[in-house]
């Protein structure tokens, strides 16, 4: 009898957010070095800063608001990453494309995987509005998934239950930011914690 | 002519914060491969979150808190650093270890280093509360500092000047949390930033 494969390591992110736009650059081929899927969820980072942790969000705070800014574009220096929206504002409503994202996991995970990454590029290196429906079906064609489904089932409200699903769960397990990972249950925020995620893989855990 | 030696890297900490403890038994080490030295400041993290970013202590932060806690705890177990202090409470007042530290700087900053890594593992490691002055005589003995001495200079209030100025020159650079690195200008937060130091050292910058 084959051996139970290893769940699947949960990665949440938010749209707007660059560290899980860097985070997404990275993560799947970081957890196939060990033989081990990735998970996408959208969530909104906006519900768990201002609504449930009540505080303002991060780049409004003062000197923390300015050190992120700047360690964003530093990160995409350093790895080389596109990244041209090194100015936070303007900033898109990323409600639009989770729910995008949201409906085209439930089709096809793996596809929307690719539309997860056409939005992020649209965003942090097009400087595209991804609050704009014609920029959110470029990117679902891109991935091959057909346009006139999705108007279909939004009409229908069903990819606005399942990005709320979504962002309910990721409270439930406890994120709170982008990007956040958990790996046999165990937490990690931000992109930095990144080889830290993988010697918990590699190791087994501590 | 000899060249000028680089700038010291500065290291900024709150006695009662984990990650700046963490942090202080590594960066030293770090920066001496690169030939660099590091200034240590004590800093108040209750000032820069209470007061400037107007933000509740991390610790008290709904799914943020719960998750710190979980996060040093397992940093110690990887790093297998001594770490008695899973629960953050009770909560020393750092005023007074800070401000020893703040004299002690004053009169031989290399033996400074010296009384805080005896305060960091009184807290961390012993469990001691680090608002008794007993317990910060022990750590200022250690190193070899006269505890008259410091009685004297702390009746005049210089303790508390030294380090209130420490405070506000941690803000004026931008400094909110613990620890925080400034290298050449350029700053990062957080024990997990210590690859991207040292990456940072080690290039020249990017």
């Amino acid at each position: 009898m084959p051996s139970e494969p290893c769940p699947a390591i949960k990665f949440y992110f938010d749209f707007i957010s660059p560290f899980g736009y860097f985070a997404s650059l990275r993560i799947d081929e970081l957890a196939a070095r060990y033989e081990r899927e990735v998970e996408w969820t959208s969530m909104l980072v906006g519900v768990s800063v201002l609504k449930v942790m009540k505080i303002p969000p991060i780049v409004e705070l003062p000197l923390k608001g300015a050190y992120v800014i700047r360690d964003a574009a530093r990160y995409a220096r350093e790895h080389r990453v596109p990244f041209e929206r090194v100015s936070p504002t303007p900033v898109s409503r990323p409600l639009e494309a989770g729910r995008l994202f949201a409906w085209a996991k439930e089709q096809d995970a793996d596809r929307a995987k690719l539309v997860a990454g056409a939005i992020f590029h649209s965003y942090f290196a097009a400087r595209d509005d991804i609050a704009e429906m014609a920029v959110l079906r470029r990117c679902a064609e891109h991935a091959g998934f057909d346009w006139a489904d999705y108007q279909a089932a939004h009409e229908q409200g069903a990819p606005a239950q399942l990005l709320s699903r979504n962002v309910e769960e990721s409270l439930a397990q406890g994120v709170f930011g982008s990007p956040f990972f958990i790996v046999d249950g165990e937490p990690f925020f931000g992109v930095e914690k990144l080889p830290v995620v993988e010697h918990w893989v590699a190791s087994g855990g501590w």
